[in-house]
């Protein structure tokens, strides 16, 4: 699926949330595992448009809906990430706003429950769009922005994952951690999808502002403090009224090199091209040419959305004002 | 200063430097301390121009050029970066190579003697574009780059502008590290550009590759792990064989939210924009509309070059096959 139609009159809102990209097949998820991603997606976007047709701005939207699937362990950012090498969870995230070009990023966080939450902390109550490791969350305790213990993250079946990757990449594995959180409600529902996890929402607001997010747990196994295109403005996020709103999700590590998000508006703004074409033009062919896995979202002001992947699935959904929510997974899903 | 004039024919090779800009002018600056810069721009850019005059890539040139920063104290990068408000010394570098559009980046890095080696080594011997923190130590140590005692970066008058620093925001002194390194050979040489210290380097090597590299031991008094847009592909350091390399130095947040690097070379890419123009598009105007300072470096892979910065001086130097090195700290310096 390469296409989300805009739709023909422009919306007083809308919003477009991804779950991540990757190896997502009709025959690798049970009926139950589709139904439950579904689902998910299909409250989280509920959510996120309940804010913007109440009025709200697409920041707030974006938060929202972002904290929601943190807060879900079948996506793999916030409860639900993925193991590090050394059997923690590392969290990267950022937000941007598109009228005022403000950004807040943070990376390699382990203690806080929402870092969508802090990314806008930095932006709105910091002089600086990015900040790292214990530094950011010294400055999550100075502003009040929920922590957790470490042990609220994990989940039986990441540690599984990670307990897989060690073995068959010959690294030991870490020793199990004591678990605090819930029982993983997800258990047995949720679907790997392979290195590509990560939730996104982008929307516009009926005051005409465009903004992106997107958060992540980044990669199993992932070491020496990786950090992929989440956090980095300009690859995984970038808004700007002047052209688009877009957050990506896959093999971060390209998305960097392309500066995939500014690329997409990049061409929208620079190069007249429509928001599909420039998705595409960034996912199917620039990414695709270097080797890239994964796929993007994205609105434009004037409501037209977007989405774009290269992989078999990416669950996805988007809304608009007066349009029921529409949630796809597969290639095929309209 | 708005332009450095391309050759007319095309040259063979080009390397730009740039060691920072800011609040530079006249007056500040002792006729000793103007030689002193003066000096080691010609000595670090006549080392990267060897390189290049020998036949070498793009890549080892930059690498040569900005070791060779690192080391000078009288530049905030390496050896000579400020302090953070905890007394520590935390280097970002990145570095990115206009062929493949490989890049490599570390950020919050305390003993590592050439960041921009580590970079390199994360470009060429991980899978990965961006390391953090203790894992990217970890990575240095493993790939047997150069470490050294966090003392060994520790200069007299880094400590001196971090104890005013505290006393004009109200923190407190942190204790006085204990100092390995050599005596400070800068010491009352060096000038304090403010906020904006930054080393940076792009070339064209004779094989028609352009590259870029940045590093930087960031803002004194900076706090929470912020990390500003010298390690950040697409903001402070970019480069594609099909528009250009660029390296930048100024306040980094608002070069993180304008993708400054990436942006120049979009223009060229989109817009069909000189290499002048497109840096001035977006120093003179993007920049200075939102509010931040600095300026950039940059090199096409047809030998234009071109600079521009809005602050009252960057630290900059430029050669090309067939030419000598041309040095400028002022804005009317040619």
């Amino acid at each position: 699926m390469m296409s989300a139609t805009a739709a023909s009159a422009q919306p007083r809102w809308a919003i477009v949330v991804h779950g991540g990209a990757g190896v997502i097949e009709r025959k690798d998820l049970s009926p139950e595992q589709e139904a439950a991603y579904r689902q998910a997606m299909t409250r989280v976007t509920e959510a996120g448009a309940q804010v913007l047709e109440r009025g709200g701005s697409a920041l707030d939207a974006i938060q929202t809906t972002i904290e929601l699937l943190e807060d879900d362990p079948l996506f793999n950012a916030g409860r639900g990430a993925v193991f590090t090498a050394e059997g923690r969870n590392e969290h990267d995230a950022s937000i941007m706003d598109g009228k005022t070009l403000a950004a807040g990023a943070v990376a390699g966080v382990s203690t806080i429950r929402h870092p969508i939450a802090l990314a806008r902390a930095v932006m709105e109550h910091s002089p600086h769009v990015m900040l790292i490791g214990s530094g950011a969350e010294g400055f999550a305790k100075a502003r009040g922005v929920e922590q957790v213990d470490p042990s609220y993250f994990f989940t039986e079946r990441r540690w599984r994952s990670l307990e897989n990757f060690a073995k068959a990449n010959n690294l030991p594995v870490p020793a199990k951690p004591k678990v605090a959180g819930a029982p993983d409600a997800a258990q047995g529902l949720a679907h790997d999808e392979g290195k590509h996890g990560t939730v996104g929402v982008v929307a516009l607001d009926s005051q005409g502002n465009v903004a992106a997010g997107t958060s992540t747990g980044g990669t199993t196994g992932k070491r020496w403090g990786r950090v992929g295109d989440s956090p980095i403005i300009g690859a995984g996020t970038f808004a700007s009224n002047a052209s688009c709103a877009v957050s990506a999700t896959g093999t971060g590590e390209y998305f960097i090199r392309l500066t995939v998000a500014r690329e997409v508006c990049a061409l929208v703004e620079h190069k007249g091209l429509s928001l599909q074409a420039a998705a595409d033009e960034v996912v199917q062919k620039k990414l695709t040419a270097l080797g890239g896995d994964g796929g993007i979202i994205a609105v434009a002001p004037d409501g037209q959305i977007a989405w774009s992947f290269n992989t078999s699935g990416m669950y996805r959904a988007r809304a608009a004002a007066g349009q029921p929510v529409i949630v796809g997974i597969y290639k095929d899903d309209p």
